[in-house]
């Protein structure tokens, strides 16, 4: 044994382990490239150990043991990412909050729950549901994900067009710092006292410390939902009446536009084949629903829109958590990914098309759709997916990365946001320069060395610095 | 002329003043401690020169160039500021924005529009719903501030509880860095790529840079307008209405509550003596504010809530923007201010009599009463005014001293937060280790001494470190 291993036992007992399949389980997330580097017979090496502390004082006390003997702290959640913001080495420390788990409050008047970080996203919402509330967060990981997750990795749920993403609902956090002090923010509604310290633990995926507590301010569950669907000659018109929805004033929590081949894919019962389906949930107190969705009907007409059977949208209710099992595609010698990207709406169709055809560029590449799951007043995302071929198996994981670089250098010849829900994590950080310019790449170091001096929380994520 | 004014004047000719006029109109804000202490012969010092550079690089040299003669700087917006966030010192130099000023765009499909920083708020608005649009942002000294000081300050206007605060409409901002590096964030609708750079500037008062250019995400004017107006038997009876209404959904721009004692001052007319009035306008599309303010209606009588004239709406938007002249009080040997925080629901009826009473017992305060004018889904503001008239006229400035020192006792005793949106400047900055926490505020100082190492921008602000 190490001596911070010697050390870590010393003071934290049980919560440490060492077995080859505790720290197996969490020497990755769900980064396409790294189950598919482990499936060539290339896993990921095995973290020096996984610490599971019970309180956020034994989690202080585990990140200062760390931090002096300079091992290396990989916080640790559901392990749901799709960027590589986990990815095991041998001097790390996985961090993982799992066991500061569950519903430490939920204060009615207020609308308020607070949770251990390591609490599962489902059963999260479903501690509220039980007592008439909405987090409103309901990302399609929501199974596997955390709450500090989210809020670690600024996550978008399905119904953020109306609720926001998580910036929106979080209300207070605690976390335990790179020096191994505790930070928690006031639980205020609004203030203006100084730059928000939320703010930097939120999409610091680990690098910045470890979230160990969320508060989030709740919704109480509607009263109305309605459901509505529409079809368009293409993306570009349905993406002109989404926007026409949002700029009218409109909310609708779920708008969800599919390109045609997203929408055969997905709707062939309800979507006539070559047209763009558009689906929309309303939600609201009694009345505003029905009023949403009438209006809503006669933007989509004016929009050249058809009506769709809304059973579309209890289908994709039925399946809007399936993920992919990247081993069953690797069997056939295909890699498979999706990206998301985020722009003003003037710049949509463009940058829908560019990365399309970027991508499709790329030899060996069998498919590339999109859908745009998050509509704001000046702008949307746009999600791609997209599946490659190659030739020769030992191909495959190029060919991933000729796809990213085509979409990620198609997203920044066209000045689109390079990441709007899923992160940076290992996999984008080469563009994060593109999206925060030259100086803010340095303010993001400036903080990290100011917070972080000896770089040991989740070194080789979010920064572009070479993996250690 | 010393070095750095030989410097600044050789860089920047014309823009560079170090006439007393122009360097006495940039020594302090609207903060009453200011005037008073000026009134009473002990006027702030005269910053050594102002510079008002006409384009973000000539501001971004004016940075360099005092940064090499460790001059330090206070960035100028519209110095409607009322915590002391400007302050002449004799050896700072004034970073004036008020040449970066006017519309440099506007983007009517994607509903952008980008100002110069210096851009008058209220010029800022026109030039907007000359286009159709809004920017959703009214504070009280839209004809004074500045829209790169709404963002610094954090700011929030009169239609939050709908469209939120600054942060919710600012969609992208440029910056000039201590180090003199121009910081340009994406613009994108949203992203999750790092920890939102755009919220180290939002709040910092000065003291991370001078915001130079700001992109607001726009909405198109409403529809349609309802006023309403209802009257509680007290301040308690108008909060739990307010709760209901943002609890089911509902999300009126304007919702405000004023204690029997306001209510008695600004509507005479309206609300029967002793009863707290509660007052709204809702905006939408066609159908949803009346649908709005059918169920506002219902949910007040339910509370007890007695209807009383919309005239009293109109009233108030006559008398919106009225700022009081602090002189003419002193006159009269009377000291004012106003003092807002924020807490959550349940905490808010004892906030309210717990600052009440600790104010009213510093000796001469002649009245202390409160509104709130910010309501969330799980708190709201409130907004205090109190006078003294001290014994002695030299006592005035203690006595002021004493009544924010109860005020913000107080809310601290009752974990509520100290600032809801005038900001912390010199006023609060003794308080701010309350509401961050000593690891709070150090992560404040690590940020700080990050990206300004000598302590040059804005020294005396924010931070509760002593002036220099």
């Amino acid at each position: 044994m190490s001596a911070v291993l010697d050390a870590l036992s010393a003071a934290l007992g049980d919560a440490v382990r060492s077995d080859a399949g505790s720290r197996g389980a969490r020497s990755h997330d769900y980064w396409a490239a790294t189950a598919l580097r482990s499936w060539l017979g290339r896993p990921p090496e095995l973290p020096r150990a996984v610490v599971r502390p019970g309180s956020t004082e034994a989690m202080a006390e585990a990140v200062r043991i760390c931090r002096a003997h300079g091992a290396p702290m990989i916080p640790y959640g559901g392990g749901s990412g799709v960027c590589g913001g986990v990815l095991g080495s041998a001097a790390a420390v996985v961090l993982d909050t799992g066991a500061l788990a569950g519903l430490a409050a939920l204060e009615p008047t207020d609308a308020l729950a607070t949770f251990g970080a390591g609490t599962n996203g489902l059963a999260a919402e479903e501690a509220v549901r039980a007592e008439g509330f909405t987090i409103g967060h309901w990302p399609q990981s929501i199974e596997w994900s955390t709450v500090g997750g989210w809020v670690a990795t600024r996550a978008s749920g399905q119904f953020s067009t109306a609720y926001g993403n998580v910036e929106d609902v979080l209300f207070a956090l605690e976390a335990v710092l790179p020096d191994g002090r505790i930070l928690r923010t006031r639980g205020t509604p609004r203030a203006s006292a100084g730059p928000d310290l939320r703010g930097l633990l939120l999409g610091s995926e680990g690098t910045l410390g470890v979230v160990t507590e969320v508060t989030f301010s709740l919704r109480e569950l509607p009263e109305r939902g309605v459901r509505q669907a529409f079809h368009f000659a293409d993306l570009e018109a349905g993406l002109e009446a989404t926007r026409r929805v949002l700029r009218a004033g409109w909310r609708p929590p779920v708008v969800r536009l599919y390109d045609p081949r997203e929408s055969r894919r997905h709707f062939r019962e309800t979507c006539p084949e070559g047209r763009a389906m558009l689906i929309f949930l309303h939600e609201g107190p009694a009345g505003a629903a029905e009023l949403e969705a009438e209006a809503v009907a006669r933007i989509a007409a004016a929009g050249g829109g058809a009506t769709a059977d809304p059973a579309a949208v209890d289908a994709w209710f039925e399946h809007r958590n399936t993920v992919p099992a990247w081993e069953t595609l690797f069997e056939q010698g295909i890699v498979a990914d999706t990206i998301e990207v985020g722009t003003s709406w003037s710049r949509l169709g463009a940058l829908y098309h560019a990365i399309r055809d970027a991508v499709e560029a790329v030899p060996g590449v069998l498919a590339c759709s999109a859908h745009s799951s998050h509509a704001y007043r000046s702008g949307a995302n746009l999600y791609f997916t997209f599946a490659v071929q190659p030739e020769a198996r030992e191909a495959m994981p190029e060919a991933y990365a000729a796809c990213w670089e085509a979409a990620m250098g198609a997203a920044v010849d066209h000045g689109a946001g390079i990441a709007h829900h899923h992160g940076i994590g290992r996999v984008r950080a080469p563009w994060l320069v593109e999206e925060l310019g030259e100086p803010g790449l340095d303010v993001l170091r400036a903080v990290k060395r100011a917070l972080d001096p000896d770089g040991l929380f989740n070194p080789g994520v979010l920064l572009p610095e070479a993996d250690p």
